[in-house]
This record gives structure tokens, C-alpha cells and sequence, in this order.
């Protein structure tokens, strides 16, 4: 006669709240969620963690950031620079010269707090340029590789100085995504590269022949965004690469006449594109209630934390659907939960991140945060009580658990 | 012989840093700061509080919250309120004829989370109407009285409802004056009462017979914001009241014509009128740089927190300081700096608290964070290491020390 043995890696977190109130134990084995329901069978041997009543939410999805640029965890970064875009730019060549900022080391530490406040999925673009050549994308692989038992890590290989300015550029993306990338980068075709037609006709042949999707940095204004997202547009279909195209920051529809705002709304949604944003405060967005009206996939990120860019931005994903929902003057509860849709399961389906969510046959990515709502959790922010990664707790308390 | 007793009620805090880097250390003698300096003498017997290389920031000051209207430490409040103005006072009215809300008891809440976080100065509007009373300023006042060693509660008297709606709005107003309010409130003249010409001068007649200061609320927007502003400012030079006006939120100050708008921040300026914004990311706001440029004091606030209004706000002002910040786009160190005025010695100028600051003289209510600069305390908005209060040290590791 055979006794039946324990499930190996299984375990059982009791006494945990769905945002819709419900009560429930979630079972995990092989880190996927085998079952969540209310009063699940207990086999003997198996690992018991006590909810303690909190609030059960997905682990959170990062839809846009730089891992390889933060200063996170350095000494504060002075920032002294100039408002353009090519200020920017040039401030943070002539800064990585002389700093030797190494971006292996930056995106491990930085990677590290996203997994600690509970984020387990996250898209980086990484920059590409002929200062650096690959050697960002070779410190954020390792990296990846580091973290691949706990964190999905998406790189895009992205072309922070521009792809036509400087000759070899499109070489070194064409390496990148034979390195491991997994989605081309783009920046500005108009007022960066000077060449809309070209810049975007170099992108998608770069895409297609690796076969990857793209993701394009496009902070271009009012109608000259709105001309450049039209050729973009025109070449999704001409590819074929619905479905795969992000388009990140489109400050463009934020700024447009209605009409012309919606006919773009409209082309968005029948190829599949999605956009990605941020929800900065000072300039316009794509408009939240518009895109959902059109079924135009909108969802979020940080953009850069604490680089030569911006001082701002965090690590905690829930303070990111925050500053979303405040950017959109939303203040109902199901309306903060469509926020908190930005940076979970929208996000996830937008990037293409796969066995999302808090279903049986989902990757068990889970977090604990005593609240009593998934609003009061947005606007609170509470230190994350509990972080599982692949089924693994990997956090406790807003720390990460020694390996 | 008589030897020197040490000073009663001094202490000395060393080893903490300014924002422009100088290493100091702080002499407290019967709640002022006596000294600060990089040596100071020591006398003995005088306690000795090491600040651990701490960077060493004022006492923040709140220009404008509602004290008496948060569900602060209750149950989690669920939004599910219209999008007007009047379905939120309706919604509000309602909610706490059914809830028992009790203003004192919320108001204390709240305003001992706000010393925990390093505010020693808060401004607060309480909310007069024919339904309530005067029941919300005695609950304040209780508030005031509880705290009064340690936290400057300034209450402005605001009839939530209107002035002109509800016959005797204006005699509560007068009793609230009498009774302890420093400041008298208003409301949206034209778009609330109907009747900008007569709201307004019955405001001014109450304030001037009470030789008290003027805070209204004026959210109405671009033209007939533009239009009530006018008419408030005939009133403030008709009735010498230069200096001792504040106008919350004043958003049609972001939406209109730079001629127009130029011209009033000109009238602001000549009558000293202050503006308080919240630096909302989903309407128009003061623009920061305009009036800087023409010498108009703008500072900041949270507006209601956690409240039937909104589930936003936060009683730390750093992260107030960092929202407007974001708000204007500021990304450089000394722009953050200027961000961090707007909740520190701006907003005490604006509000009359006296004694602000950390020089000698001033009342001796310190911050220390672990931050490098100030500008990484704005946006890591690290837990308040120690606060002091009048020369008392209230809080440690963001929790109030017991009494
Ligand atoms: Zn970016
Ligand atoms: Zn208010």
C-alpha cells in the first residue's frame, strides 16, 4: 500500500482578503496558484502562512523604466541641468564619463526594490548608444539573470541618443536583439532623429527581421506627435505588427482637437497598439476616459527613478497607480481600481507578460498589504507585509529575505 | 561663592546637517533656538540629543487642510460620489447625519499624525453651516486646546454650504469669530452663493468687524474665477485688508489669457494677497514661475485628507512638497528647494505664524531626516528620525512619544 506523499513546493497562505471582500486561502504548488477559494483541503506536511487578514493583491507589473540609468541606493545626484531634451541627453553622457556609473550593479539594487515593494514583472528599456555600445545591456542581463527564479525582467534594446544621429547605432540594436533583448526601443522620430519616414522605416525593419515587438519613447507634441504617431501607425499595419506595439508617453493626445484625438484613438484600437504612461503632472496625457472609450489599452510606469533625468519616481507600484489616479482626478473607489489596472493586470496583457493574475494556473506573484480596500492601499501605501515571487516568499515587511 | 546652574528647560542637538551642507549644532533654551552654530559651548548638565548626521529641516507648516472633516485612523470611507461640487457638500451632508462623525475626535487624529510627520504649524478650515452649527469648531477648538504646547492650530471659519444659501450662515460665521476662529472663510462667491457683489461683501463686513483675516476657497474657473477674483481684490484695497487675504486654490489663474492673468497676479502682488494651491495634477493651478516673477507669495497645502471629499492627502509635507514640485515640472535641486518653501517658510509668512525658521529666536521646532540633501528628503520622504516642538522632542521614528 503507498501512503500519499506531501506535494513538494506546495504551500498554503490562510486568511487573506480579495479587493472585492471576499475571504480566501490561496494554495500554491510549483509556484502557480493551484486554487484560491474559501475553505480549501489542507494536505498534511504542507507550509501554512497566516494572512493575517490582509489584503490579497497580484504582485505588480512596471510597464516602462530605466534600471540601467538610476542612482538609487548611490549618494544624492545634484541635479543642476538644462531644460531641454538634448540637455538632458548630453548632461547624462558627459556624467556616465565621469562617474563610471556601472549598470549592472544600479539595475541589481534598483531591480531589488521593485521585487521588495512587490512588483514581479517589469519592462526596462535599456539604453543602446556608440558611447556605450551593448555594455548596458550586457550589466542589466546579468541582472536579469540574477533575479530570473524571482523577477520577469523585459528588456528593450533603446536608443537613448537617437537612431540616425549616430552611424552604427542601428548595428548595435541589431546586436542587442540578438543578445537577449526583447523589444526594440525608438525615440522621437521627428524631433530627435530629424527623419519621421526613415527613423520609423528603420525601426520596423530592425523588428521584423528579429521578429520583436516595439516600443517607442514618443514625447513629440500636439501635431507634430500626432503626424509622427500617423506614420507609425501606417507601418504597424504594413508589418503586420498588430498587438505589438507600445507607444510610450504619446503626450500628443493629451493636446489635440477631439476629433483628431479620436480618429487616432480609433486607429490605436483597431491595430492593437497600446500606450504606456506615466501620469506626469505637468504635462498632457493620453486621456484615460477617452482610451477606455475606444478600448485603447492605457497602462503604467515611472519612467526613470532617481537618474540624471528626474529625481523622482519609486520602486512601489502602488504609489505609481497613485500618482495615475490623481492625474486623472479620480477619486471613487472603482475608479482607483482601474488605476491600480494600469500597473497589474492591464499592464501585464499590454507587455505580454503571461500567467498573470490571482487565477488557478497563474504564476503564484503575490502580495500582502494590510489595508481594508484596494483604494485605502493605493493611497496608503502600505509596507509591503508579504511578497511571494514563483511561489517563493521572497519579502517580508518591506524587506527582501536573505537568498 | 554661587556657581552657575545649568539653564533650565536647554538642551543642545549636535551632529545634524542644513540644507546648504554646513554641520551645525542646535541650542534650545525655553522653546526657542538660541544658537546654532558649528561649535556651540556647552553647558553642563545640559542634555545632549545626537542627531546621527541628520539633515536638519523647520517644523513644516500645512496652509490648508480640513481637520474636522477626515476619516483619518476610521474604517475605510467608499467613494461613490458624484462628480459635482454640490453632489460632494450633498454627499458630505448626508454622510455625516448617518455616521455620528465626530470632529473632535478626528480632528485630534489627524493633527497628531501631522506632529508625528514634522508639522507644527497647520491651518485648518472648519466647517460652519445651519445643519452643524458651531459643533465642528468646538471639536477643533478641543483639538487646539489638547495640543496647544506643541502645534499652532490656526482655524479659518468656513461655510462649507455657502454663505448666502442658508439664512443665518452669516451669524454662525460671527459667533465662530467670537468664539476662537482666527480667520474668516468663503466660498465660490459667484458659482456657490449667485451673488459675487453681495457674498463678497458680506465677507468683508464680517472680517472687518472682527479685525480678522480673510482664506476663500475660489475654485471657479477661467473667466468667471477671473471675474469673482477682480471683485475680491476692489474689496481688499476698500477695506485695507493688503496682507491679510489668502485665495485657496484660485485655478482660473492657470487657464487664462497670459495678459489677463499677468494683470491680476500684478493686483495680487500690490495687495499682498497670497495664493494657497494643493497643486492638484488634474486642473489648472497658479502657475509657480509667473508669479514668482511678479512677487505674488504662493504656498501649499493638502486640502481635505482621507475624507468623504477625496481619498488623497497625507499629513507629511514633504510629500506635499514633492506633489508640487511634480506639479510644476521642477526637476533641479534648487527648484525642489523652492518646493519645499511653499510648506515651510513661505506658508508661515503667508499664514502669520510667528517665530518660523532655524534661526536664533525662532520657536525651536526641528525635523531630522536621514537624507543627503533636501531634495532627496522631498522625494524619499524618509520617516521622521526626531521631531521637536517649542523645544520638546515629540516624536521619534515617526511615532509620537507618549506625554
Ligand atoms: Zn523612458
Ligand atoms: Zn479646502
Amino acid at each position: 500500500m503507498t501512503t500519499p506523499r506531501p506535494t513538494t513546493n506546495a504551500s498554503l497562505i490562510t486568511n487573506v482578503r480579495l479587493a472585492d471582500g471576499r475571504r480566501v486561502e490561496v494554495s500554491i504548488v510549483d509556484g502557480r496558484i493551484a486554487a484560491l477559494g474559501a475553505a480549501l483541503s489542507r494536505e498534511p506536511g504542507v507550509p501554512v502562512e497566516d494572512g493575517g487578514d490582509a489584503l490579497l493583491l497580484p504582485g505588480f507589473v512596471e510597464g516602462h523604466t530605466h534600471l540601467d540609468k538610476t542612482n538609487w541606493g548611490l549618494r544624492w545626484y545634484r541635479n543642476e541641468v538644462g531644460p531641454k531634451l538634448t540637455d538632458r541627453i548630453e548632461n547624462e553622457r558627459r556624467w556616465r564619463a565621469e562617474s563610471g556609473h556601472d549598470a549592472g550593479a544600479q539595475s541589481l539594487a534598483l531591480a531589488r526594490a521593485f521585487l521588495a515593494a512587490g512588483t514581479t514583472r517589469v519592462r526596462t528599456h535599456v539604453d543602446i548608444d556608440t558611447d556605450a555600445g551593448l555594455r548596458h545591456l550586457d550589466g542589466v542581463l546579468a541582472t536579469r539573470d540574477t533575479l530570473r527564479d524571482v523577477l520577469d525582467l523585459q528588456i528593450v534594446a533603446f536608443p537613448q541618443s537617437g537612431l540616425l544621429g549616430r552611424p552604427g547605432t542601428d548595428a548595435l540594436l541589431d546586436r542587442a536583439l540578438g543578445a537577449g533583448a526583447d523589444v526594440l526601443g525608438a525615440l522621437d522620430p521627428a524631433l530627435i532623429d530629424g527623419d519621421p519616414v526613415k527613423s520609423l522605416d528603420l525601426t520596423f525593419a530592425l523588428a521584423e527581421r528579429h521578429r520583436k515587438p516595439i516600443d517607442i519613447h514618443l514625447h513629440e507634441p500636439g501635431e507634430i506627435g500626432a503626424f509622427t504617431l500617423g506614420l507609425l501607425l501606417d507601418r504597424v499595419a504594413a508589418h503586420g505588427m498588430q498587438g505589438l506595439v507600445v507607444v510610450s508617453h504619446a503626450f500628443c493626445l493629451g493636446a489635440l482637437p477631439e476629433r483628431e484625438r479620436d480618429a487616432l484613438l480609433a486607429r490605436l484600437a483597431e491595430l492593437r497598439v497600446a500606450l504606456l504612461t506615466t501620469a506626469p503632472p505637468s504635462v498632457p496625457v493620453p486621456p484615460l476616459t477617452a482610451c477606455r472609450a475606444h478600448g485603447v489599452t492605457l497602462f503604467g510606469g515611472n519612467d526613470g527613478i532617481r537618474d540624471t533625468w528626474t529625481p523622482y519616481g519609486s520602486p512601489d507600484m502602488l504609489e505609481r497607480a497613485m500618482l495615475i489616479a490623481m492625474r486623472y482626478g479620480l477619486r471613487r473607489d472603482d475608479d482607483l481600481a482601474l488605476a491600480f489596472d494600469c500597473v497589474s493586470g492591464v499592464a501585464a496583457r499590454a507587455c505580454g507578460f503571461e500567467a498573470y493574475g490571482l487565477q488557478p494556473g497563474a504564476r503564484a506573484d503575490l502580495v500582502l498589504v494590510d489595508a481594508d480596500t484596494l483604494a485605502h492601499a493605493l493611497v496608503a501605501r502600505p509596507v509591503r507585509k508579504l511578497v511571494v515571487a514563483h511561489g517563493r516568499v521572497v519579502a517580508r515587511d518591506g524587506a527582501l529575505l536573505a537568498r
